[in-house]
């Protein structure tokens, strides 16, 4: 079996027409062979959407999250709806001609399609997970980077599309390279006004005594579906969970901090500008038996 | 010969290595053939960088402004150098490829490259140009929306990327939706902190008395190649040009205004949010006459 899946959607959205009337919803193809115009808008203007989904020992993690998120970063950016039982038939057919494994990833794309064409193009791509044992219980340095918003664009700016998870995501791998200019791994984003908001690519959580808090929701930062399986775990364990709006300095005070994602799932923040933190190295690791496991 | 053109650069920048060793440095492709891994950075993450250039009765115009801000914004991505020798031969190469008109325009797309690879993609695509003489005469109704960074941000935070043309412009087609929501052509971006800066795809150039200006540099704005042709049409006819900073409010008191970029060339602005202003006909049509003619 393949170490990597591509399949191509037929019917993005039931907004659109399909690409190839009469032809099967999916379609596998080569992911080493060009599947994307030129003139896609995806590529053309990174006018479009995606998801990275974590699949653990071959089941799909917080689908439902992820596919209701996808279709809101839909909505934020006006795209058609997307077809999600075609999408979660794709993301599934896709796992399940992955060559199996304990931890791989699935990564949904829409864009607005070729300029013009009106319908959207559509893809599933999974592959085996990168090994992130070390990064899980090391963690990581971050670099605190201003965002550049206020925190509340999202309610006052909503053509910012702060919130949807789009493919213009140029700034997000630039703030990775200014942190590495700084010796960082990873970057929290601040915003204008001084509140803490996510990293590129995952969300922040932290611990206060016998609660765990993230800075949660309308400061224009995703909905983070592994944030949510964190406040899920912290319950259990008869923890307090909650959604904070906090400032730099107030994060620092906190006891632990981890950034949470898909794949990579909870890394630990050892380091805030180069200041060294505590590290909560059994939290962390039961943490992250729990996310790799959990079905939801 | 074809309507339009793809042509396909082997080794879009000498510090990568060619894609097709020992190949021709470009190589014609049916633009309507998929060209795009959907791993390339390019698709996958906005991470690129274009240009849009007017091509007037076969000549590229301002090709080499054109190509110093390609290459300023590949350094502000950190992407490899563009060898601009070999894109200024793709874009030589691909209008002369194309049917002849009196008005085409040529795209070049630089991406970071399928992830992992180290090569950056890059192609040229030429086609005729769209009709423009209604919006050229008749002018654009515009909305002012707020950017929501402040005018500095390019000094404070340059990995925001302000002042490059990356690919990552879903911001910049999400502006365009919500003109249109308000009954609006275009957008003129406005700063957090209440300074007029750019349009989507255009520059801002305004007339006040016998002087032309322009919100001008070192506000996260483009350097207009059109603006800068502006400029020398304007100082042609022995008018004062500039820059200058300026709030929304100053710039309603000017005397005509203009949205101004490659291939539309100069749009009079006949409304601002709804309220109505004097388009100089006269100017606008002497302007474009010498800016589809301009060969510099």
């Amino acid at each position: 079996m393949p170490h990597e899946v591509l399949a191509l959607l037929n019917r993005p959205s039931m907004d659109a027409a399909e690409h190839h009337p009469g032809e099967p919803a999916l379609t596998f193809a080569d992911a080493a062979v060009a599947q994307v115009n030129v003139l896609d808008l995806g590529v053309s203007r990174g006018d479009g959407i995606f998801e990275t989904i974590s699949v653990g020992n071959g089941k799909a993690q917080a689908l439902e999250h992820h596919l209701r998120r996808f279709a809101r970063s839909a909505q934020m950016l006006d795209l058609p709806a997307p077809d999600l039982d075609a999408w979660r038939q794709a993301i599934l057919a896709a796992i399940e001609a992955l060559e199996p494994g304990e931890e791989a990833w699935v990564k949904t794309v829409m864009t607005r399609g070729v300029e013009g064409d009106g319908r959207p193009t559509g893809w599933v791509y999974a592959a085996q997970s990168a090994d992130f044992s070390r990064v899980r219980s090391e963690g990581v340095s971050v670099a605190l980077l201003d965002r550049g918003y206020r925190h509340d664009v999202e309610q006052t700016s909503p053509w910012l599309l702060q919130g949807a998870k789009s493919l213009s995501y140029a700034v997000n791998r630039a703030v990775l390279r200014e942190a590495a200019r700084r010796g960082a791994d990873d970057v929290i984003f601040v915003s204008s006004d001084g509140f803490v908001l996510e990293g590129p690519t995952s969300s922040v959580v932290y611990r206060r005594g016998n609660g765990i808090y993230s800075p949660g929701t309308g400061l224009g930062i995703l909905d983070g579906t592994t944030q949510a399986n964190v406040f899920v775990f912290a319950q259990s364990l008869g923890m307090t969970t909650g959604f904070e709006r906090l400032t730099p300095a107030e994060l620092a005070a906190s006891d632990a901090i981890w950034l949470v994602s898909s794949v990579r799932l909870a890394a630990p923040v050892r380091a805030i500008d180069g200041v060294e933190r505590p590290v909560d190295g059994q939290f962390s690791s039961a943490l992250n038996t729990w996310l790799k496991a959990v079905f939801v």
